[in-house]
């Protein structure tokens, strides 16, 4: 959304702070990574021991779906969070540019998952 | 290859041990591998930082095609080393058993990256 | 959006019509997909032939890549006005429940894309 | 393989023709190819009825599917038979030159379909 990067925490009193739309899932996403971080670093050892090519590959197939599975959580939440957020905009022209700048970021990002 | 995976070192003596496709450019995939693994580590970073959910994306997007790179350089490694290995077998019933072994698993090794 | 499918023109008068979001580009679709079924056509005419198998997989990857620049309009106009559409329904509780149903069916369309 | 792709019918005599790796299973990719190419004309018929896009995109992904099965086929042909092909050359050294081009083009052509 439109907050600044990096707030202070000070700037943010009586409500909870702004959020992205995966922060409610920050801790579950984290998990996701630390695990893809280990799959990655167990095909490394995998390669050192020279493992067979074959079963280093159904590794490597593995954490690419993992990864596909992170970007989705993380286009959903982009839609239901940044794209509805800027339809949220009460000024109708500020609106109509704030959504078209949203869908545009979620159709490039999607782009590039698919290339 | 065919080559038991655990063979130890004694058992091959004089020549260098026989090696799978990637064995040749081992330290390089060990780099790329490493890389990767920092990449990933650097998207759970950009999470725990809330970053902007998109920019986060084009992280993912650029270690799923990283991760593709190096399929594709074992998929390469495997049909130029294990299926033309099997294609050399001097006994024909063998190498035609043999070779439709390695074509099998680098055709469901492909889809498996495809899917 | 939420109009029904097979709705009559008499139906709705005055103004124009609702529209699914690929209406405006309506011409445009259908000349990439007749282009596409050409490129299809094309691609069966070179296994007629006994067509180099290199040279048609080209072809196929052409059609695959070209079937994404499709769906990736789609989804974009998916998002643009489905899920926009969505988010302008006047009443709280409807405006939430269809936002949550058109952002799961963009997650879906996008999954079924990467998979 | 190495034949010449328009070789006039009564150069070859006695046998049966050399062939492509698919061209045993010729009609199945017929078949295949006409069904994919029904699925786009399906498609266009959706898009002219404003049919609604989620579905429409359902079938989108599904012939990109299809293709994807027919490309795997064709790869699993072109290293079963051309790849394999060349690692019957008899003279080493165009052997190890043949394998080169086979594997190398195998391998394009497995990383222009993972893009």
């Amino acid at each position: 959304m439109s907050i600044p990067e990096n707030q202070p925490p000070e700037a943010v009193t009586g409500e909870s702070p702004p959020q992205h739309g995966y922060t409610a899932d920050k801790d579950a996403y984290l998990r996701r990574l630390r695990r893809i971080e280990g799959q990655v670093r167990g095909i490394a050892r995998m390669v050192e021991e020279d493992k067979y090519c074959i079963d280093i590959l159904t590794q490597v197939s593995a954490v690419t779906k993992a990864l596909h599975a992170v970007s989705l959580g993380l286009v959903e939440e982009h839609i239901g969070h940044c794209v509805i957020g800027a339809a949220s905009e009460p000024d109708p022209a500020l609106r109509a540019e704030a959504i078209d700048i949203k869908v545009k970021e979620a159709a490039d990002a999607i782009g590039r998952l698919l290339r």
